[in-house]
């Protein structure tokens, strides 16, 4: 299966090694890190001389106690010198990784006169003369707000804003070289929703649409909904719509290939946050008869007394139609279909095999999932992913680029099921979902994203 | 004298004709233009053949009107054609004119590992360990906010956030052109400086500068003292600052080259907005002895009962030594230098004939001067010019480049005097400000601002 990236969990390391070039070194090389229990990634060649060679050997490690014995390993190897330790996650981030830059030149006192006083002037009257026209003479309709306040950073929770840039502008990067929208980073020093609505509804004629971007549940809802209803540009909470769509796009598929059918299953959620909500509401609206959405105290009925809030409560009566009680493992027994956004570990392999025959296993918690899937396929289930495969990175590019060519004012729920239904289709016959590193797929999502927005106007 | 742009209240087009390529053509070309009453720009070949060539003219035009007549005289000569009118500038700002780029590679799989989950959180899990790398491993110390509320737009006035955008796109290219800064327009929908300030500083955790841009005075005033004292990075309001950095800097010059020492003049200030206090506060601290600000009402002074803020009372307080009261034209009667911040044509011939001899003359008004600077020479001015040269984008560039450099919370009259007298050290014999179109100039500002930041340490 195509997977995002399988050491979710791991350091990544580059061990620049002098080797001497004849067979065999290479070789040994490779047995000593495999012998300390590290994975290998790429391994490329950095300088070339007559009598030996310089590699770089990407290496996953568990922690720095693992590297210790790998360097050890590879100083008892002989004719192989290791030259130098690059952690290369870091080196990739420094100065960060977006920048500003001009799309227009300034070479000549004519480029300035042009792009700035006199004739800056004559554009800024037009717009004010046609508002509409601003899309197309300056950039905000292609420009998205990556908006957090991090609180809800990746597996790492309340790290602060500042401390969660580093992913705000890894999908800013994802954006840019996928769909080329100018992403800008906001990175929102509040934690209280009135003064997160205020603030953003404020800078809003900044941009062509907002993303919502690791804040945390139920906070999260509430934002969305009020900037949604303000705002004439859409509001899109990746960590909801995101996933949802990719866990839905991923379950068409899997459907398919089990031969089941939605309205004759049973599904099982586990975790009632951001995206639990939003994956119930989906499902739902792609027709799942038997829907039972799942927190730490089980399974979510109308009327029910412990650790209920008002998001729960309503999902709460459109779920669980035979009133369910009890544990998820006792709601897992006999369900067609696990999905998890929930916690590590949370399943076992006996939970998988009670579950019914050609069960489906969506294990999402990030970075360890509730299950690790060859764990569940061993237990029987018949297609077992992690957010590993099921990365939200599919859906989002295409859904904003979607989004900003057919010019909404809010993303709605054929859009997003548009986008599910791109990603099933663009799947390729042994894989469960499509390839992220091909342009041409965002591309197409966002083909169909703008013809779902078009035929409903 | 080098200027930032002639014509700055005249429409650019571009003609493309095809002429007969034989001598004398262009020649008719030319006069048919000029006897129109319209200036040459740039000339550039946009196609030869054996027969003919097409050129690109671009054309300096007062109205429509005077285009139609250029159209019909063209329409007149012989073997030459007008093919098509261009808006260069409209089409220079099609999709803006900025956009967010990467500044690392994503073309693997294992590029995305590292730049986005799971190799980002070891970047995030340093920040959080230790704040600071955030301005090694993020662009946020490199990203400057340029806000603005779109009250004071260049001569425009108040046309709105949206409408001003090209302006703030405008002065990105600049930055990022001249100095390698990463700035982002930030469109605030307020005109309440509590909302300002409030919105502002939730959200500079996002940025190493906060520039503050076409803001009108007096909120201007308020909201940039109160986000300097707020917050620990700098904050900048360019109409004020910059304004006042050229001014001193082509003053310096201007009284060098008439032989004038700043404790033994009189100077006369027009407009008590964002500049002209500005302008005040930087002359009194470089030594001015004798300094006349004057608004509609004319002199200001202690305890004068019309037209008064609380920030003209303070500038009253500090200016004026001899308290005199009366008209511009009185405070002018024997005066050194004008700088004119003011209105369009407020000075006339008479007003510069009755200066000091070899007055100075800075009409800054924009578009429009106090007094064209031909004419304030023609009325015995030594040396006279207007916004065209004394441009604050001489200024902010190498500024917000200087104080990221140094790291600094708050850019400091020394910082700001050290831009000053790098202008006027970098400006050649026969000008009175250095060419704006060279990098070097403004790196050389910025290490002469970064400099006067650490020695304050």
């Amino acid at each position: 299966m195509a997977e995002m990236e399988k050491y979710t969990d791991k350091l990544i390391k580059v061990l620049r090694v002098r080797l001497k070039d004849a067979p065999g070194y290479f070789g040994r090389l490779a047995d000593a890190i495999g012998g300390e229990g590290a994975n290998l990634g790429d391994i490329t060649r950095v300088r070339v001389t007559s009598h030996y060679v310089v590699r770089d050997v990407v290496v996953y490690i568990e922690d720095e106690g693992q590297l210790d014995r790998i360097v050890r390993a590879i100083g008892e190897l002989h004719g192989i010198k290791l030259e130098e330790i690059i952690d290369e996650v870091l080196r990739m981030h420094e100065g960060g990784k977006i920048a500003m830059q001009s799309t227009v030149d300034l070479r000549t006192i004519s480029d300035l006169a042009k792009i700035y006083t006199p004739g800056v002037a004559q554009v800024c009257r037009r717009i004010v003369a046609d508002r509409t026209s601003a899309a197309s003479y300056t950039g905000i309709a292609n420009t998205v707000a990556i908006v957090t306040n991090g609180t809800a950073i990746l597996g790492l929770g309340d790290i602060g804003p500042v401390a969660g840039m580093p992913v705000m502008e890894g999908k800013a990067v994802i954006m840019e070289k996928m769909v080329d929208i100018s992403p800008v980073p906001i990175l929102l020093d509040s934690k209280d929703p009135d003064e997160i609505v205020h603030v953003v509804s404020r800078i809003a004629p900044t941009f062509g649409v907002i993303q919502l971007e690791d804040i945390a549940a139920p906070i999260c809802f509430e934002v969305e909904r009020r900037l949604d209803e303000m705002l004439d540009i859409p509001v899109f909470h990746d960590d909801q719509h995101g996933t949802a769509v990719v866990a839905l796009g991923a379950l068409i598929t899997a459907l398919k290939r089990v031969e089941k059918v939605p309205d004759n299953i049973r599904v099982v959620i586990s975790g009632a946050g951001a995206a639990g909500m939003e994956i119930s509401r989906m499902l739902l609206h792609f027709g799942v008869s038997e829907l039972i959405l799942c927190d730490r105290e089980g399974a979510i009925y109308p009327g029910r007394s412990e650790g209920m809030n008002r998001f729960k409560e309503e999902i709460a009566d459109r779920t669980n139609p035979q009133r369910k009680r009890g544990t998820l493992a006792e709601m897992m027994a006999g369900a067609d279909v696990f999905i998890g956004v929930s916690a590590p570990n949370l399943v076992t392999a006996d939970m998988v095999r009670r579950m019914a025959k050609k069960a489906i296993v969506f294990a999402m918690a990030n970075p360890v999932p509730e299950i690790r899937p060859d764990e569940a396929l061993n237990a029987g289930a018949a297609i077992a992913c992690d957010g590993r495969s099921l990365n939200n990175a599919l859906a989002f590019p295409g859904i904003l680029r979607g989004a900003l060519d057919a010019r909404v004012a809010c993303i709605t729920d054929a859009m997003k099921m548009a986008a599910s239904a791109s990603i099933a289709e663009q799947t390729r016959k042994d894989e469960i979902v499509p390839d992220f590193m091909h342009r041409e797929y965002h591309r197409k999502l966002a083909d169909a994203v703008r013809e779902a927005a078009n035929s409903e106007r």
